[in-house]
């Protein structure tokens, strides 16, 4: 066996926290992340977009599923999908991102999915606005909630619930929000909500709730799991905690070279190389991109944005000398926020935006 | 908090062998197994299929991608998909599994990518025989073996390499082998090996190369490192091994009732449930399938197989007490081979077919 061109001095790990246990990796083996090197394509190929699926992907005939607008409307109805493909159509380039991604770099590291950079994913989702929808079904005065509930039913802490989440009428009121049946300009897949879900543009992937079955007007806020027993930043388990809502401002690198197959530790040729990447704030627009080169911050040229919710291109030229590298990339959103350095810890670890960091081994 | 109806007898686990590293979470966010509860589908669909994918994905152009036959062929050529597409297409349902499927039930644990149940599927594939292909090339006398290279590249245990794979003329001579453009009726996606992928019916996963480029006669044996340097089965890292090739008989079960989302343990009503799964032996027929049930192992029936080389469905009828039970299944194939339960292990963890446990608790 010929020396590795990967052997050389050990730098810091990407990820830390030590050892991970059989439940964290058979959610990793079941729950699909991203491959970094697809960053290269503006749309995600189907069926290569991340994946978190709480319970279990229920099996819907989409010729029979009607979806109920019910509770507090005066106009209460429901709809098949032939009735929502015959309304007004968007299709929508909308970057998702888990709320859980980056788990696995905060130390100490909750349990629960592993994720480290791969959960997220730009489609084209076609559906029709959900606002006019339901404004047809006419919500009374006094409504404070409106509640999105799935197909999807389980267990989390104990406690068993449909997938449920809900939104303001001010928090709709400003958001995008699309009614979809298409992704990638195919009919949803099983896994990805079929037939109907919703989709939230700027917020964490939790609030676009798959294989949608009832919209409900309340007149007191929604109390479901997943809206107020989790998806909360919280230091401790007993404080209640601010909830989690749109996404933070993110970047990542397609890892340039060639990767070592176990350790993904990348191999490049000396010389001039460009590094592309995406970057990510939600709705917010991506002000800049800077990279680490060779020790100095150095600032990427943006691409334009592939859509208001979607994500922008980026890109940088090295000369890459021979040596070993950690390079990582930070982006800043047009509100001044920049991705920090070191994860900001929280029970659930939620929303860590901390930047990624690549080895590269330059050949001599 | 309410008790939790997951709370009782703590049973063995279903995988063992302690603590994981960070680089196998990496590689098991990065690589994407199946959902169980989608056995419950004839056919995996697009997207859910299972990916292992050694280096990085390609991303080739459809349009200017040409296939070669090159070496000892007396009539080398080179092939566009239109052209492909152009010869008899023939579609054929397919299930495929990884070779490393099972590892992390081993113990000790290989180091790598740490699959449990996951990584098997089952597509409709479309393409043309690969055999009147080879036929045309004219292979010379004296050919010994058809390498397989793909437009991937990377590093494993230090060596660069193409992966590529090979077979000899009797291997093709037995094997269905399907040059495949398309998946579930569309064309293949990115990380499935666009645009042009072989399929070996009944061999693990492999031996049908992605990204291919080349198809190369040789007169002495192929020495690609996938083909020699990996994909044996080995108790000491000195000696040769045999090959990895049929995929063993196994059997999966759909988990009843609802999950516990972390932990995956299930919960189910009492009283009757039919219980399903699917079953397979690579290209050999199924001859039986048989659930432990309440202590006892009891004979599933058997559906008609989905296709000469794919999956068979089973199932079985159960009265489920209240309590807390550990279900298994074990498949027979037609040469008499049946699942053992504990795993065989092997140096690199390849083709674990150990019977499946699934963990439930019946409400009291």
């Amino acid at each position: 066996m010929p020396a590795s061109p990967f052997d050389g001095p050990q730098p810091r790990r990407e990820t830390v926290s030590g050892v991970f246990s059989a439940e964290e990796v058979a959610l990793a083996n079941r729950n699909s992340g991203a491959m970094l090197e697809l960053l290269a394509l503006d749309v995600t190929p189907l069926g290569a977009h991340y994946l978190l699926t709480h319970f279990d992907v229920p099996v819907i005939d989409p010729d029979t599923h009607r979806l109920r607008f019910e509770g507090a409307f005066d106009a209460p109805f429901q709809i098949g999908l032939d009735e929502i493909r015959a309304l007004p159509q968007v299709t929508m380039p909308v970057t998702l991102e888990c709320a859980g991604n980056g788990r696995a770099g905060m130390d100490p590291r909750p349990f629960s999915m592993p994720w480290m950079y791969e959960a997220v994913g730009t489609a084209e989702w076609t559906g029709t606005p959900l606002a006019p929808l339901i404004e047809r079904a006419r919500p009374r005065a006094g409504v404070v909630d409106f509640a999105f509930e799935g197909a999807d039913h389980g267990y989390d802490k104990g406690v068993g619930h449909a997938f449920g989440r809900s939104l303001t009428p001010a928090e709709l009121a400003g958001l995008d929000v699309l009614l979809v049946h298409q992704m990638n300009g195919q009919p949803l897949a099983p896994q990805h909500g079929a037939p109907l879900r919703i989709v939230v543009p700027g917020w964490y992937g939790m609030a676009s709730v798959k294989w949608l079955t009832s919209i409900t007007a309340l007149t007191e806020r929604y109390q479901g799991f997943q809206q107020v027993g989790t998806y909360r930043f919280r230091q401790t388990p007993d404080e209640p905690g601010a909830p989690v809502t749109t996404i933070r401002v993110k970047s990542l690198m397609v890892p340039p070279g060639v990767p070592d197959w176990i350790t993904r530790k990348r191999l490049l040729a000396p010389g001039p190389v460009t590094l592309r990447g995406r970057a990510w704030a939600g709705s917010v627009p991506v002000a800049r991109v800077e990279v680490l080169l060779d020790g100095c911050w150095q600032e990427a040229t943006l691409g334009e944005p592939l859509g208001r919710h979607a994500w922008t291109g980026w890109q940088i030229d090295w000369d890459a000398a021979p040596g070993h590298h950690v390079l990582a990339c930070r982006a800043t959103d047009a509100d001044g926020n920049t991705q920090p350095l070191q994860p900001e810890w929280n029970l659930s670890g939620f929303a860590n935006n901390a930047v990624q960091c690549v080895e590269v081994f330059v050949e001599r």
